[in-house]
């Protein structure tokens, strides 16, 4: 009889739940749910206002996916809830929400439903940057050695400077929470009965480390005096690692979802993180990009090495047994939409109109036709700053060589090779500092859709590129962790290499560099690398004085 | 008995009369006259291809603008021809043409009428740039000295590399010609039956100097053998000063134009250079730009000084008495109209024509709300290289300071302003050289049409800003011009001072700098003029290597 696995993919706006063969690693189907209360960035459900860079989500809407999208899947495919051994989940991250000892959101409870900061605060609630602007100043100040870890600085996005701004702004809701984690951990609760909290979130978003656990109480202490005692307070859970079983399938969880009591949980996991086992990739010198609106890279390797930039080195933070090191480029996607967007003119979105074609198609096909260096552009891909690794968010974009002959396909091939030149400077950045790049896989739209792109990207980087062979990444990632949570006895994989060699997938198609094109990038590379150095690490400054500029401008 | 005289423009597709009363300044008529053969930049009239870059004319049309506009303006006016004291005209330059002894085009015989050498090259003819290259490394290889009073380059629009290309494409015609000569003085020649040279083509565009005349046979033997009596053979005629008389009407131009016999006529003149009286500049220190596609400035000085990056240096180059100079910005308009044609979003042209407004004006409207800083933005105006000072056609633009907030008015703008520091950068470089700058005076497109770059203008360089009266400026300065070729005892003037002070003519408005704005574009200028010389000067020569790749590529 055959077995499944089930993983469940929470994104910022809905969750989609997918049923995978555990023998032959076929996706049977998925389901889609979007959430009701979708990202709340102007006012509570009782219409009270929320104020500047506020992102909220309704916990309740992560329940309604697993009660609306797994009988949906089982019953679409004919399938058991007897022959789903595993289940799986990845969620944004860092989203965080209070809860009350026995897990009950506090925004569930009358007192404080009308409280902001009792729901979830999602990831790109950007509220807290004063928050960690001062935690970021204090921790250099005390030379906390854990921020190298993250290439010098902890994100607004962050678990830390959430939690302080809940205490800061709302004390009372923080007095009432017994604990405040991060989402993937509760939905995980939700369906085991028992709290667990995993390596992934704790590690990257939460200060966490497996040797020397969180930053001490003094640190937390220097921040507020009130968060002393933050870890004992509201972090007070063991870590566990990725790939481990969290737990069972509970009583109120299978009337939840159809599925059987006693079906093995695995512990939550991030939605980019998670992809890793599902493009196969099972150990050290193999990054995948998730390339979409910015483009997050992941990267495996034996040892903890100090790399500048990069967003975080964690032990278990990718697979168990490495250590796994995240980087990233702000903007990316973003970039070529931006272009559409403000600088296209009509007579191209006539033209494409008339072929039937989609814009970024339309532009694509005039762009494949420019050489290497055709355009004489050269770009910095810094519209939203610069992520890594120069951790940056007030470098600003610059593009040069432009002349009255300069056309908008031009333009565009000169956004996505700036992008390109970005990747590589990441990857030369880990190189250089000892942890080695020997393979480059990629996921995401851009990857799935854009052969021009990933060429360019082949030929930049001068290396194949594989592609994600599934749609569904991270909900076949979390599929592939639930069959690992519920062992082969069960019908799954005892772990987590043998199950992303059986069930990840890749395309056929590799993208091979061409010999002429990289010899002709690797000059516009030069170039890029030395405007890099003279506008983002202190030989020209304008880009910030201008923003200053900008700034006092504004006000 | 009112007196009148006579301007007639002769641009690059039309001819322009304009009858202006001597006693009142007033502007009574004017008519114009296309071109018929326009530019022909691909075929001869008899269907003969023509190669890359040429750009010629056809004699015969500036006839007809004399034949079809004086008679009409005349009529319009209800003016007698004997009332017509003078006539001035203004050519484009450097536009020349090969004649017989007795003022016969080439072109107009039947042994050449199918040979493209045989006509007018247009100041925008290209052909010759190899030519120009030569002729530039042979005058710094001699240690030539008069090559720094054109900035160290002679461009190939210029009258030698043009006349090199007919000798060196075309012997037959070289051979053929009696003279070679300026457009400008060609159409004098019609009027008065005699041959003139002005000062100002023969001194900006044939490397003609006052004092030691044209370069020595010695150089033009360097060029080439058969050049070295060039000047005896092909240019032999005095050089007259701008504001003399070449002569007057002779009988068949009479006939052409119904004006009356002997009525006196101006030595020829350049568009941009006769545009200085009709704005009342009389003396030193005081600046014209003629604002459009691209920009001339012009300024006049009691000495001669050796000022790197101008256009070039004249005595009696503008006005007779004064050593007048010339600089210029290659992009100007043309930076404005590349944005609207390559970077402007749809909605915004569908906004735009909802309004009812033009899509300048359109962006104007939003540009002009904001404060100067608030983009973020910074440009080098060099889309079409640039002339002044830096003269460097491999140079390409430069913008930074994008966010994915940037709006395409704010770009806009950006770009409008890069203009005008580039015109700060020019009023800079004369001063530092000891040409002083006190006034600024601005005609063409631009100063009569757009307020907001006006005052843009007036606030980076920090000088108020006088707007030509006449929409006709080099029409209205030819014929004052006329009015002194005439005399006072014809009801003229005896000189072009007076008759600049009494038929010149400037708007009421003055754009006045605003002191806050003032202060913020100080800061701005401090960083374009970093920039400038980081990509300008050798710091980064990063826009030619990229020039470099895009030929390479496009082969």
């Amino acid at each position: 009889m055959a077995k499944y696995s089930l993983g469940v993919d929470f994104g910022t706006l809905s969750g989609r739940a997918l049923l995978v063969n555990l023998e032959t690693g076929e996706e049977l189907a998925s389901a889609t749910y979007e959430y009701p209360h979708a990202v709340m960035d102007e006012t509570l459900p009782s219409g009270k206002k929320l104020g500047m860079d506020w992102a909220l989500e309704h916990p309740q809407d992560y329940l309604d996916v697993f009660a609306k999208t797994i009988p949906a899947v089982l019953q679409e495919a004919g399938v058991s809830a007897d022959d789903v051994v595993g289940v799986g989940i990845d969620f944004t991250a860092c989203t965080v929400l209070p809860v009350k000892k026995d897990g009950t959101p506090l925004c569930f409870l009358d007192a404080f439903k009308d409280n902001p900061h009792a729901y979830v605060k999602l990831w790109k609630h950007h509220a807290a940057q004063d928050k960690a602007n001062r935690l970021n100043e204090i921790a250099h100040a005390r030379g906390e050695k854990w921020i190298d870890r993250y290439g010098g600085k902890i994100s607004s996005e962050w678990a830390v400077p959430k939690i302080w701004q809940i205490l800061d702004e709302a004390p009372e809701v923080y007095e009432a929470a017994d604990y405040i984690l991060e989402a993937a951990d509760w939905v995980v609760w939700q369906l085991t009965g028992v709290q667990t909290r995993n390596s992934c979130t704790a590690g990257y978003k939460a200060i966490w480390h497996k040797q020397d656990g969180y930053p001490s109480k003094e640190f937390f202490k220097a921040l507020d005096p009130r968060l002393e005692n933050l870890v004992e307070e509201k972090l007070n859970c063991p870590v566990t690692p990725l790939a481990s079983k969290a737990g069972e399938i509970c009583p109120a969880a299978a009337r939840l979802t159809g599925l059987r009591e006693g079906t093995a949980v695995a512990v939550g996991n991030v939605d980019a993180h998670v992809c890793v086992p599902a493009v196969k990739i099972d150990g050290p010198g193999k990054m995948l990009a998730i390339m979409g609106t910015s483009t997050c890279h992941m990267l495996m390797d034996r040892e903890e090495k100090a790399v500048p930039g990069i967003c975080g080195v964690v032990e278990d933070g990718i697979l168990p047994g490495y250590f796994g090191y995240e980087a990233g480029q702000s903007c990316v996607g973003d970039h070529f939409a931006w272009f559409v967007d403000n600088c296209l003119p009509q007579s191209y979105y006539a033209d494409a109109k008339a072929k039937g074609m989609n814009i970024h198609k339309y532009l694509r096909e005039k762009a494949e036709k420019l050489a290497v260096g055709e355009s004489g552009l050269l770009a910095l891909d810094w519209w939203n700053g610069n992520r890594s690794p120069l951790v940056d968010v007030d470098l600003t974009g610059l593009m040069l060589g432009m002349t009255l002959q300069t056309r908008p396909e031009e333009i565009y091939r000169a956004l996505i090779e700036a992008t390109a030149y970005g990747t590589r400077m990441i990857i030369e950045n880990f190189r250089r500092h000892g942890v080695a790049v020997n393979e480059f896989y990629a996921a995401g739209g851009i990857a799935d859709k854009d052969p021009m792109t990933m060429q360019i990207y082949a030929d930049v980087i001068n290396m194949p590129i594989h592609i994600s062979g599934s749609a569904q990444g991270p909900a076949l990632g979390s599929a592939i962790f639930g069959a690992v949570a519920a062992g082969s006895a069960r019908g799954g994989y005892d772990d987590i290499f043998t199950a992303a060699q059986r069930l990840g997938k890749l395309k056929d198609t590799v993208y091979t560099p061409i010999e002429e094109n990289v010899k002709a990038y690797d000059k516009l590379y030069q170039e890029y690398e030395t405007l890099l150095d003279y506008f983002g690490r202190g030989g020209n400054d304008v880009m910030k004085r201008l923003k200053k500029l900008k700034n006092e401008a504004s006000r």
